[in-house]
């Protein structure tokens, strides 16, 4: 086999790139994999559009159908978008035994484990790095480069709306309403935000990446999820108080074969190597068993890192065609599903209360706290934005959820208390 | 083939390492691979010493001659250390159409290129990414993930002794001799720390990656070295009341296909990324012309990540064998080795000088500076710590190396002028 042919179906500034980025890299490409890859095909709208590079006109077509039968391509790379039509183009390509390589983000969030299985099936790779943290390798990371490690946490800024949102927040002073408008306005987030800022987009990518991380079967369901609509400028100061920075954290752990994967605003110590990760960038922090702390940072988005990143993953079916192991990519659960359930999950948390500014409340309140057994690393009491109250913040040592849950619970029945203002986890330190 | 069976030579902390990390993942290796490893032979010293992990006595041996000339062996893994002997050792190992994986950086350093070229005469493959940064995949990243991208910058934490030297004496304010001394009695520094105080450990290593992100042969000469022996604490107060810290930092840069490599004491601003890298930690930093900003981060050295990055690059090994491309793997410069000439290397300066405080000094600097087309982000001027001396602290804006070289002349020429008590590049800002 000295080629192998690829139907590119999409060529809008991510399919531009990857003609691009072929074509600039043939010889490296020819070194690395032992043969050559060739676009034969291209899936366009309209063939007489005029486009911003000279490419071989007799390679565009608008026939999908016959794209993913056409027995000289061996490989649909997918960069148009779309779901269900998608869908059901990738679906006929796999049947028909062509190996896929996608940057579709939100087709894999709601076809991926059928598309993944249907892959299997038919031996056929299906490729999809680019959909996660564009020019991160962190999913090829966790697949090849510590495949020889256990790998116990990994903690993540995977959504750069959000990211951008919080650092805006924290470094300007300004509320979440501005920046988001803002963000809208410069184009780093959507008309309809909620994907982003209710914190679903990163549960999707930290289902993956607990998938990949544990060899467990894990999907958007077994996330915990939290947005950061509800985090307040004065959340943010007084975790600068205390030395923290607020951001939203994907975190999922595993211990004694049990998985805990958590999407929400986190406390992490201001000299935490994701602390210093601003505005749209992402970044990756994993803890292995064997290799200890390793990060992986980069820009969370973009056509270029996109197309880079399609070309690895290309490269990558080229590789695993010729060793003969298509179909064993990614997806191998070794370990049965099992989450950690609420009094194995352990961590700290900020807890910020409004209560009434009287003698003994502070005492009702630590007698609430002794008796679940939590202590504290930070107290501060402050006087509160009503006359006669009072906020208290305080950051536990590590604590079991029941622990949090039941602390929180008795604290609500206490009259000295009026409110829970608000609540976040804290991760980041030993 | 069904197998790969590979000769180990060391059994210390890092080969036991190996042979466990091999053990434990043996279905995992074969799913990725579409074959098995195997361990055939240990070289050790002693057959029967006492040891921490169940072994095959029938695979210990004490006939180094026998394992390299044996022909039921593919792969010789070498984590014993050693120069002369175990390169005559591996050198015998290549004759014989043995691939190699190495962690022993001092052997690279010295016969790197020559059993690399010795490797690609008999169509083989020498890897060695556990010798670089033990726990940092940057090799097979360069290599492999980036593939496709035009590198334009690297610039890295590559030692970590002088980074945990530079930690301590930033955070606790401790001087170069004291904190040298507690990192010899901590073992994070050698009895004789020359190769890393002075930057030669940080050199070899970024003249090895600055090789392979810009696919150019550049060698230890190349790279502009000067150690971290003269950083005082004076220097290290006045960076941070300007918004910077300082690190050793490697930085390799190419722009018109000429390259500049440099290890220096350099002043980061404190929000860059490589600024909360502490204590023995690694990371390296690189720029992309598609993917932009990307980091990686992990452990410098250790028996556990080097003996997971020796697995590693033994599976890419066996891919390469599989794939019929041994012998392709890493070094391959596509461009002549071309330096950037002192007018062409451009960066921002940090200047420290001690100058008589007399009415007229001050314009007399400035005009070395204007005539030099120098001009200055930031001017801090104090008392000195002398009676009638001043000190005056300057960042400058990008300059060339000429600008800087020829204002450092003129300005030792000049009477007010007593000493230049420091200089080092500021990088990391746009």
């Amino acid at each position: 086999m000295d080629k192998i042919r690829v139907g590119l179906c999409g060529l809008g500034t991510v399919g531009t790139g990857v003609v691009k980025v072929l074509a600039d890299h043939q010889a490296r490409i020819r070194h690395k994999l032992g043969c050559d890859i060739e676009i034969v095909k291209v899936l366009v709208n309209d063939i007489n559009k005029p486009r911003d590079i000279i490419i071989n006109k007799d390679w565009l077509t608008v026939d999908a159908a016959e794209l993913v039968s056409n027995e000289d391509i061996d490989v649909i790379v997918e960069v148009m978008g779309g779901i269900e039509g998608t869908n059901k183009l990738l679906e006929e390509a796999l049947r028909n035994r062509k190996h896929i390589v996608t940057a579709n983000k939100d087709l894999m969030a709601v076809y991926g484990q059928k598309l993944l299985k249907l892959a299997k099936e038919n031996h056929c790779d299906i490729l999809y790095d680019a959909s996660i943290a564009g020019g991160i390798p962190i999913v090829r990371t966790l697949v090849d480069g510590l495949a020889s490690d256990h790998i116990e946490k990994v903690m993540g800024i995977v959504n750069g709306t959000t990211n951008y949102i919080m650092t805006k927040m924290t470094d300007e002073g300004l509320d979440f309403d501005s920046v988001l408008g803002e963000a809208q306005a410069l184009g780093f987030a959507e008309a309809d935000p909620s994907s982003d800022v209710d914190g679903l987009d990163a549960a999707r990518k930290m289902a993956l990446l607990a998938n990949l991380a544990f060899k467990m079967e894990l999907n958007l369901d077994d996330v915990k999820v939290k947005g950061i609509r509800q985090v307040s400028q004065d959340d943010i100061n007084f975790a600068k108080s205390l030395g923290y920075t607020i951001k939203l954290i994907g975190i999922a752990s595993m211990h004694n074969y049990k998985a805990e994967v958590t999407v929400e605003p986190t406390l992490l110590p201001m000299d935490h190597p994701l602390a210093l990760v601003k505005n749209e960038f992402n970044a990756v922090y994993v803890h292995g068993e064997a290799v200890g702390e390793t990060m992986f940072y980069g820009p969370g988005a973009g056509s270029l890192p996109t197309a880079t990143a399609v070309v690895s993953d290309l490269m990558e079916v080229v590789r695993n065609i010729r060793l003969g192991i298509s179909g064993n990519a990614y997806i191998d659960p070794q370990f049965k599903r099992q989450l950690k359930a609420n009094h194995e999950k352990f961590s700290r948390h900020f807890i910020r209360l409004d209560v009434d500014d009287q003698a003994g409340a502070f005492q009702e309140i630590t007698n609430v706290f002794t008796e679940q057994k939590v202590s504290f690393a930070k107290i501060l009491q402050l006087p509160g934005q009503i006359e006669g109250r009072a906020e208290i913040v305080m950051i536990t040592h590590s604590i079991s959820q029941e622990q949090l849950l039941n602390s929180l619970q008795a604290l609500g029945q206490l009259a000295v208390v009026e409110r829970l203002i608000s609540h976040y986890r804290v991760d980041g330190e030993e």
